[in-house]
């Protein structure tokens, strides 16, 4: 969330007068990145963060995002709806899994809704202290360059992996953000993460299908017959909305 | 070092019947990566595992690879040729930096010396308990994956990076070894890092200074004018010597 009792010197996140451009390709290295002046993106491509941009896209008025299933069901006992998922698999008792066409029915339309994931809400917890912290799929990429160039501040590409570990498809779409950044905005300077990923995007982008299918989780859903999700994930611009936290709820930004 | 009481069920590195490559970009995230069965190669190119490489290979007789300046001054107290190094600079009061070149001189041949830098030895030390743990660079790329694709073991690349962070020259190494390793060894199965950096490494391979020339580290020493250093990092194959940890030395791998 916007911390406006930041420490440090460099209010809009510069260093040596540049803004930055990095990635972050663990939730468990996030300690490592944190400035307390620097837009953070979460990025859960398989599933997590494309699911919220379609449940914002679909009406839903706020998401409360949970590190641990103990807290969905502590919320789930408070009457509210729940999505909670471990390794690919929605978890029983719960009203969701972390597939987005689990969003897109009416019964979320204007309801808070929890949500609990393996990867994706683990990022958002890690990163809660940033400057602001945003959502990022490759649903909404086109939006969300276009605000994040206008922010004039430093960005940080946190990419949720699987389990704390770097993944492939997180790492490609960090690229793909970063590579549009730094090419339409020569404010930015890139840390080596950014430069490596758009490296990586940048040789991937004629045929993402051939580097991600070797991906351990693309074969690990596609073993769970959830092609149509993963095809669902890698389509851009499926909306405009841009999900932001503020305080323990993410809600739709207002542009 | 090799871990004889290796709890781990598969005594040879292997996970549903393969044997896997996969690449952690950075010490920090090695608590993650961590399998007592797998070899690890410690990778810093610019400088510390290409100085002791080299090293070795002028008759080193052992090195004591220390994390903190403290060991360092401690060792220098007590007789010791020591190599300190921080931010690429060699400590006053020390013998030698993190040059490559320091470390071809007849003064050496035949000692026990230390060395303490800003990221390899943090890489050592945090990767210590590993099955056996073996060092990297560009100089002794050949023998050493010749050495890895007989060992018939799990192998992980271990980055040192930038003070916790990925670095571009490490991930490209990383990158390397992994392409040799899956190309020419089909019972090796990939993680998602070695991935990663296999297809950065692929795409880097015809020109990788044009790929270097904006990583963070090597616009550092270049403006410390230490190019020579640079170039000398990344020439292939200037010696077969493997450094091994044994207990707390750096020895040359018997073969």
């Amino acid at each position: 969330m916007k911390n406006s009792n930041t420490t440090n010197p460099s209010p809009q996140g510069r260093v040596g007068g540049a803004l930055t451009v990095d990635v972050c390709l663990s939730p468990y290295l996030y300690p490592i990145y944190h400035r307390n002046d620097t837009i953070v993106v979460v990025i859960d491509i398989l599933r997590a963060t494309s699911a919220m941009c379609t449940a914002f896209h679909h009406g839903v008025d706020k998401i409360i995002p949970v590190a641990t299933v103990e807290e969905a069901t502590e919320y789930k006992k408070q009457g509210y709806l729940v999505g909670a998922e471990r390794n690919g698999i929605a978890l029983e008792g719960f009203d969701f899994g972390n597939s987005p066409f689990s969003y897109t029915t009416e019964k979320i339309k204007g309801q808070t809704i929890v949500i609990s994931t393996t990867n994706g809400t683990q990022a958002i917890e890690a990163s809660k202290h940033a400057y602001q912290v945003v959502i990022g799929a490759f649903t909404n990429i086109t939006a969300l360059c276009d605000w994040l160039k206008l922010q004039n501040r430093s960005v940080l590409l946190l990419c949720s992996g699987w389990k704390n570990r770097l993944n492939l498809e997180d790492t490609l779409f960090a690229g793909a953000i970063a590579n549009i950044l730094l090419k339409e905005n020569t404010l930015f300077k890139s840390g080596d993460g950014a430069l490596a990923a758009s490296f990586l995007y940048k040789s991937a982008q004629d045929n993402p299908y051939k580097y991600l299918r070797n991906s351990s989780h693309t074969e690990r859903l596609a073993a769970m017959g959830l092609k149509k999700d993963i095809k669902y994930c890698f389509t851009l611009d499926q909306t405009t909305v841009i999900p932001v936290l503020e305080g323990k709820y993410l809600v739709k930004l207002s542009q």
